[in-house]
């Protein structure tokens, strides 16, 4: 068995365990996000503002992967939601296994959810292609990584159905040419949203969460 | 064979090319550096200072990994200098053999050099497995990414001989707990070496040429 055989073997196993995910998602009605981006891009941090705002409202509860350290799911923990961190060792993404465990570890503490999010190991890469059931992907981007990763990293940036911008405070103090990333990702995906956000000041977090509720709405409809 | 004993032949199989590459470096006595972090650390903006600061005193060449994009290689040929764009297609990390295939097509251009840059494909976790016959490995980290990361990406840490924190001008606007970094940097590699610098302002690039002077020299001896 060649490299490739072994990899499209893996891709189709990983596919069937995010089918049988998004049935079971389907079955509890819950909004499944998984969140994709660099290290450092601000994934937690966005999560925190999400959750201090919605959890009045909705049920919420995340994931989180990460090669190392149990914090992304404390920081979760810490605003009163359930949250369950992979360690995924060595790995360089979450996969569809790993997420069947993690919901059958927390023992039904995150099977009634409205909204489930998955933060996934901090890489532009190689999550790209794990499904893990979701409803859709969100790429996340902050302005002091460089306005040139749209192009550089495109397959995400196509097949995120939102982009969201983070950090847009440190606009000012950053070189990043914002008309430049709004014309990449609108060739990557025309049919895509962007929202330019910052988890500091709540720049933009309205819109994030009207898309959710809006998505939630539509798939309990 | 399963994914684990495929995973083992390609890591034996760039071993061996590695090794080949690192005779041809030591037979030319070029200083091979290869430069690892998330993307938009900062790793192309470092080189360019860096190769700006010293060409006239250094021949210099460059081996750019990327998805997809000319830009990096196309960055470090407007400062003068030979540089070879690698397109890993979806491949997260540069490997060996790939970096022999560009040495090959640049005919002869980047193999009379005193130092040699090659930056890796933007990702913390797969490129750290991929010995590309360098002398040492650099990780960088910018203090925008967050001061969690060394404990999050462990492996890195502890490999590379250097860790240059990027982007300190931007410290006075960001939450970045510049001690507990250091001490986590500490704990994963007490050897290594921790420079902190600014591309922009120039801070910190002075320690970093005269490691790059010494470990020349030592490698020249």
């Amino acid at each position: 068995m060649t490299q490739i055989d072994v990899k499209q073997k893996v891709l189709a196993a990983n596919m069937e365990a995010a089918a049988a995910l998004r049935a079971g998602f389907a079955a509890s009605r819950t909004l499944v996000v998984n969140l994709i981006s660099s290290p450092g891009s601000g994934k937690t941090t966005f999560l925190e503002r999400t959750v201090a705002d919605l959890k009045g409202r909705l049920r919420l509860g995340g994931i989180e992967g990460d090669i190392a350290t149990e914090r992304d799911a404390d920081r979760l923990r810490r605003h009163g939601i359930p949250a369950r961190q992979i360690l995924t060792g060595g790995s360089c993404h979450l996969d569809a296994r790993q997420v069947r465990q993690a919901l059958d570890d927390e023992d039904g503490a995150l099977s009634a959810l409205d909204i489930l999010f998955i933060e996934n190991v901090g890489n532009l890469i190689c999550p790209t292609n794990y499904d893990l059931g979701e409803d859709f992907k969100v790429v996340l981007l902050s302005v002091t990584e460089g306005d040139d990763k749209p192009f550089k990293y495109p397959a995400i940036f196509s097949k995120a159905a939102l982009a969201v911008l983070t950090k847009v405070d440190l606009l000012p103090h950053v070189d990043f040419d914002l008309p430049a990333v709004r014309d990449q990702i609108r060739t990557l995906n025309p049919e895509g949203r962007l929202l330019e956000t910052s988890a500091k000041t709540g720049a933009g977090m309205e819109s994030w969460y009207e898309l959710l509720s809006s998505a939630l709405a539509k798939k309990r409809a």
